[in-house]
């Protein structure tokens, strides 16, 4: 019998199955200081447990975005161990603070499937949750992928192509954090002067600050989320590819950008949804991310006076500094995009 | 006096001495977070808190090989710091778990001494054992080493070869792990449907992945094993050696093998015995390992009916897939391979 | 309102204003592994719990250094993100250990300002103390930068140029550690038989081994310290300087500096104080870092029999190791020097 996973192909996922993924993960302080290292967040609520305890934390929560890769991480062996692209991520909610020592879980749900008009592949939706050590949910997210069936001739029994929002709703982000005390948020400490009411809708922020990224710096991150995909690690298969080089996971380029944003949203703390996410183009090392952002909403949210949201739309470039704002070019994007990611964070009223 | 540490010369060697070595080190979560980064293991024990908690331990232990290189790493400064070669391993036993939190020194007694016929280098056999703060072993192993004498007409005084065993037996890899509780070892989360039953003796596994590896990793690995071995740090000096560039410790392929074969041997979950070891061929940063193993032995463990022992050798290769298992070839190796290790793991019944 | 950071100019410093700097920042066992692992340093105070805590520590404390390069990280984006050069460093005091699960914060106070007489660009003088979380204070130090003026015209109101000692008096380095047992000070697993005593002022020492920087490591180091000098990360602007790539922070080199240094000063566990200190010359990715120091003086501290100060002068070079000593020559240095620090250092008497 095998004992290797070769992955599902596309003919292999069955509309409505749930897929539970290895491997679990206790997350502890030294993902947090490799996270830092990695991206140099610089968020106080994350980087401090005084002033995330300051502020009604227990203490310093993880980043949202490394319970995003452990979560993703795990379900790549069973999901997209075989996918030709990542195509997108909808209705992205993180419903909890995770604190270290945590441990995380993550199942999906195949909630999509298109084939492909030529038949050599298909879109698999699914909606994947991380869950901690009880099985209550942390963070919940839906993304499609293009995977490849072993045979073109397989038969697809059932397909369906979900309808995901567009965007998730304000009311919804309001369970995300504890209550939390808005005068104890030091801005001093915390780097930045503005608060929710001074981001205006429309506004256009130049992150300014540039990333080189190495081959060692992505595959230790992508390794640390336990992310299998071969793509990242394998230099001498991909010299055959269509590249010729690994290519790096975006998680990471998400992470870099995210990082970034903190010169000119200092304040905005926490991810606590994600709209829509599309890696544009690929990264490499050795290339350099910036990154801008665009304020597409300010909200308040429901039952709380101490957080509201901003909906901001983060685009990243590679190799091209974003006092231009480089974007969405005629049908496509400037070629110097490779990310174009639409979430909402909160942010001290 | 002189204030830096030269290094013992084969002649500096007596038989039956015993060497405490430094540095004292307490091994913490952060060291596993590491561990994760630069190598991608997946085995859920180690993985995860509430996994191996639920399994029997007391939470999630060390990986054994990050014990391994920790224990390793302080023998160099007074074993191998003018070696030549490192020639192999034997009846290396692992004695019991260790966890987050606690410290672990290592001493050696040379068992063995034979100078060469050019009377330029002999080899040094020394048994290694790590131990906790109270001084109690929780690993052992044999290794020896070619080290150059510092005066090729100094005479050795005493000189003895130690018959090691080909094989450390069964019956003494039982104690290696608390009692388990098989039932409660989650084959679905740990990644794999493969109980001990399901592996045959002879059975070939290709582990299908490839690992590219980078300067920065193996030294970040190597710094953290507190390894100080010059050869893999010194990129100038290495300039003017046979290579030319600096050489990637060999505890680091052993390790990138062991997370490869994690692809094919999901719950083998613990190493507990070290029966061989052989470094082959040099490893560089730029090249892709890969790896294959063989299943060279089925066991029981006298008293346990929760788990069993999977012998196994693992054969890792540089720049060449192992979809045809390369291996031993005339005299010697195919060229690709640069490790062959011979070890017991353990797996659930 | 603009959002982003442009960091300060010359003139907008004002002579005597403290200013707070943000990230606050728990350090933890994940900074201390990834410390290890980017410097490999081996002094078995901050290795071990067990040796720290025989010896009088809590447990292991940070690494002095650590302490250092994560207060002075914050400093970077008030102090010095529009800085030409780091010019030079003196009156450090470490005050008392750190441990993991403390955080850090800094504040400054501008203790000199010097205007360039081309006016293009002036000296800012500031004494930066790291905190605890109760305020008190962990490290006070005083560092001068050169800092462009934004605009060459704008008139500077006050200017002073500080009065710093030549060095730090051995009796303010006493209360920078807890009370120890030096009997309780184990040479063997510290692995250097010398106690302070072994030391000559005039006595010079080779540290002998090298160690070659690659971009990851830099990159991962300071992004740990949150430091965010664009000049360390910004591959792709770094094409248009003089250098035409990545400069890596200074810090980085005195950490390589400090732990090369073990061989040869394997006691010296603890640095108390900076007399002075000057990065003599870049230093690039791809560089190898050796270092030998000097001892200037051998001081007894007011008050503790457990143990005394050496003065070390360590002098960092590139690409050149160090046994003839390479050092200042003419008006200048060695070509190959990078650093020339002076700094106390403790060891058990």
């Amino acid at each position: 019998m095998m004992k290797t996973n070769p992955g599902r192909f596309f003919e292999d996922f069955r509309l409505g199955e749930t897929i539970r993924h290895a491997t679990p993960r206790t997350v502890t302080t030294g993902d947090v200081a490799l996270y830092t290292a990695l991206y140099g967040p610089r968020f106080a609520v994350q980087s401090s447990d005084a002033f995330a305890s300051a502020f009604g934390y227990a203490r310093a929560p993880l980043d949202d975005l490394l319970v995003f890769h452990v979560v993703f991480g795990k379900t790549v062996p069973d999901i997209s161990l075989n996918a030709v692209a990542n195509l997108g991520y909808a209705e992205g909610r993180f419903l909890r603070p995770v604190y270290p020592g945590e441990t995380l879980n993550t199942v999906s749900e195949v909630i999509g499937l298109k084939e492909s008009s030529n038949r050599q592949t298909g879109v698999v939706y699914v909606r994947s949750t991380g869950t901690d050590a009880a099985g209550q949910a942390v963070l919940s997210y839906c993304r499609w992928v293009l995977v490849r069936k072993r045979d073109p001739e397989a038969v697809i029994v059932a397909e369906a192509v979900p309808t995901l929002a567009k965007a998730v709703a304000p009311e919804e982000l309001a369970a995300a954090l504890p209550p939390l005390d808005a005068a104890a948020y030091d801005l001093g400490l915390a780097g930045s002067p503005h608060r929710l009411g001074d981001y205006a809708v429309g506004e256009r922020i130049d992150h300014v600050d540039g990333m080189t990224v190495e081959e060692a710096e992505h595959q230790i991150a992508t390794r640390l989320f336990q992310n299998t995909a071969k793509v990242h690690f394998d230099g001498f298969a991909a010299k055959d590819t269509r590249f010729g080089k690994r290519l790096i996971y975006g998680g990471h380029v998400i992470s870099l950008a995210r990082a970034l944003s903190f010169n000119g949203l200092g304040n905005a703390f926490s991810i606590a949804g994600i709209n829509a996410g599309r890696h544009v183009a690929p990264l490499f090392a050795g290339d350099t991310v910036y990154a801008w952002s665009e304020v597409l909403a300010v909200a308040e949210l429901p039952g709380r006076d101490d957080v509201g949201a901003l909906r901001l739309r983060t685009v990243a470039t590679k190799n091209q500094p974003c006092a231009a704002y480089p974007d969405k070019a005629g049908e496509g994007y400037d070629p110097a995009v490779i990310l174009d990611l639409d979430y909402w964070a909160l942010m001290p009223r």
